[in-house]
């Protein structure tokens, strides 16, 4: 059977790194959330929704990773939120020594929550701790309803699940309760949001959560 | 900048088995085709429409890779191709070796056109040849029209591109010019196809050109 081929002190030396940047973070009283999903599944647009509607509540900042175009960071500063983009040329998945470096440029003191876009990638984002104190993955219904039992690291390591674009439901072949009870059999202290962040269901139930997650222990 | 972790040996060794994979399907009048996308474009379903059609026309092998499971193998083995199902542990792509092994399980005597189904995964597998002829990427209209220029290494290697999922164009915001542009202009030998496997539009186009592919230079 074909190995895992990422040594583990490579892993260590990158878990020593994201307790550094959790540390120093949770010192300043910000909390990071790292979100995850395959291309496309609405991580960038999510973004966009939670920082409008959270405007004035909250001091968002941002790292968006994406193998190459600083589009994304384009569309979130747009909507006023600190931001920095790390383009991995080639690589994919974001590493702490990449969120360490990107942190020289987000002025903290404006911020109480940073979220981490990471690469379109339902792989290898799960096995690189960056610092996060909760991961997301969003899945989408239009990607198929199983993605939990194929991906199923990426949904163990997670402690949210987020099913979006459910507007497209009456034109795809998606059983919602299938893909919660596989996510739920693989982990089951996932938190699970419905949303479309296209019509903005499910976005204030999202924004009042993560309003409390942001202010949390502190 | 971070770089890429791939070390050249480790790529130039799997060159090297998936050139000897090549040719020893040629001499047997195979052709091969490495299938790839991000999760839920699409992949496994196409096969399954293809299979249908090309039965009793064409010989078609499969290698189905995923990282758990043997969902997919299921699925193509019940439309009556053979079929061998590779699961990667944890692995974010297939590799030459994984198919030299598992081609050890397919009756060669059977096929004309063998089809390799990828990882989920729009990055990593661009990197590793398999021994094909041609790879064929598919993005889907769900999945946001932006994903050429933002994984570029997997169009600029591919042959063929599919855009899948065009019954969904009334429901999405997606601009197909935009994308075949945008992937054009990477990669100006794109074959370009544009199909619904649900509604099953544009699949006589591309069967037909499978089948001519298939039959070529032998």
């Amino acid at each position: 059977m074909p190995k895992v081929t990422i040594a583990q002190n490579i892993l260590a030396a990158n878990d020593s790194i994201a307790l550094h940047i959790k540390q120093s973070l949770a010192a300043r009283g910000i909390r990071v959330l790292n979100i995850m999903s395959s291309p496309g599944a609405g991580k960038t647009t999510l973004l966009e929704r939670t920082i409008e509607r959270l405007r004035g509540q909250l001091g968002i900042g941002v790292i968006e990773g994406d193998i190459e175009t600083s589009a994304d960071a384009e569309r979130i500063e747009a909507r006023g939120a600190e931001t920095v983009q790390i383009n991995t040329r080639g690589a994919c998945h974001l590493e702490a020594h990449m969120i360490r470096d990107a942190l020289q440029q987000v002025d903290l003191e404006r911020i109480e929550l940073l979220i981490i876009e990471n690469i379109g990638n339902l792989v290898c984002p799960a096995d690189w701790n960056l610092g996060e104190d909760m991961r997301a993955v969003i899945v989408s219904t239009s990607e198929g309803d199983d993605k939990p039992a194929k991906y199923p690291q990426m949904f163990a390591s997670s402690q949210i699940l987020i099913v979006n674009k459910i507007d497209l439901l009456p034109y795809v072949d998606y059983n919602v309760e299938k893909v919660k009870r596989q996510a739920l059999a693989i982990n089951p202290h996932l938190r699970l949001f419905e949303m479309s962040c296209r019509t903005g269901e499910g976005l204030d139930t999202w924004c009042d959560w993560l309003l409390s997650f942001a202010r949390s222990d502190k």
